[in-house]
């Protein structure tokens, strides 16, 4: 947790990371956009201990990222299943960011394990930038916005 | 750290954030990207305590996101300013991901700090998918890519 308990902070990047920063965070999301809903999925997907497990899918939850339907399988006790939100669908996007900056500045020696698609064609896209009126931009910047303390 | 020594990861998500995903990395990026260079800026604008932020320097200059330059001011001893190599500079992607989920998901009630812009006009710029022949995409899902072990 970067932000102090209390604290207003106007910052998307730090108020995003308090969010989703924690160690694991992502991964979660990750499983669960490929369509992972249990936590004995998670577990095995991740080699993560159970008690952080536990936590970081509570923050998730809390958080509204996650959430956590009961089911009961025949003979067995009531379990919970975790889903998406829509704010943890949105989150696509940033994993998209992830998958880009690591296909271009750390390739893997054997090949990626993902690729960004059109969810209706399935051919490759890139990230890239708009502005209102629809034309593509080359380069960004990050400037300060009305809230801001300091310059970009 | 998320990956085991030796392992070799395809998966991008894990690969990046193998690299940036520690508590306080993307924001020390996000504090070089505003033109600050020196451990003390980093740690009064943080609030770090001086040992985190110290091995994450030391982490960000090892992995090639940050490089150390030695300095000195009339009659001080030498000492070290920090600098965004390309990757590091290509991590503003990554950062324009969270501020826009940010911006959509959890806007902060006394407005933004930050907003992404066209690096040459300042107009505001949206995040978009474009296809290889340049047409924008309106929904994107992440696929399986040649190296992966698990559907998506």
């Amino acid at each position: 947790v970067y932000i102090a308990e209390g604290a207003e902070v106007s910052c998307q990047i730090m108020r995003t990371l308090d969010i989703v920063g924690e160690k694991w965070s992502l991964l979660i999301v990750r499983d669960l956009l490929r369509g992972s809903s249990r936590f004995s999925d998670f577990r095995e997907s991740l080699g993560v201990p159970t008690d952080v497990l536990t936590a970081r899918l509570g923050t998730l939850v809390e958080r509204g990222i996650v959430e956590k339907r009961p089911y009961r399988e025949d003979g067995a006790r009531e379990r919970h299943s975790y889903h998406l939100t829509p704010a943890g669908e949105g989150l696509r996007g940033v994993l998209a960011a992830l998958i880009e900056w690591g296909d271009e500045f750390d390739p893997a020696p054997r090949g990626a394990a993902a690729r960004v698609v059109d969810a209706e064609t399935r051919a490759p896209v890139s990230l890239g930038y708009f502005t209102e009126d629809g034309t593509r931009v080359t380069a960004i910047a990050i400037a300060p916005g009305p809230a801001a303390t300091k310059p970009w």
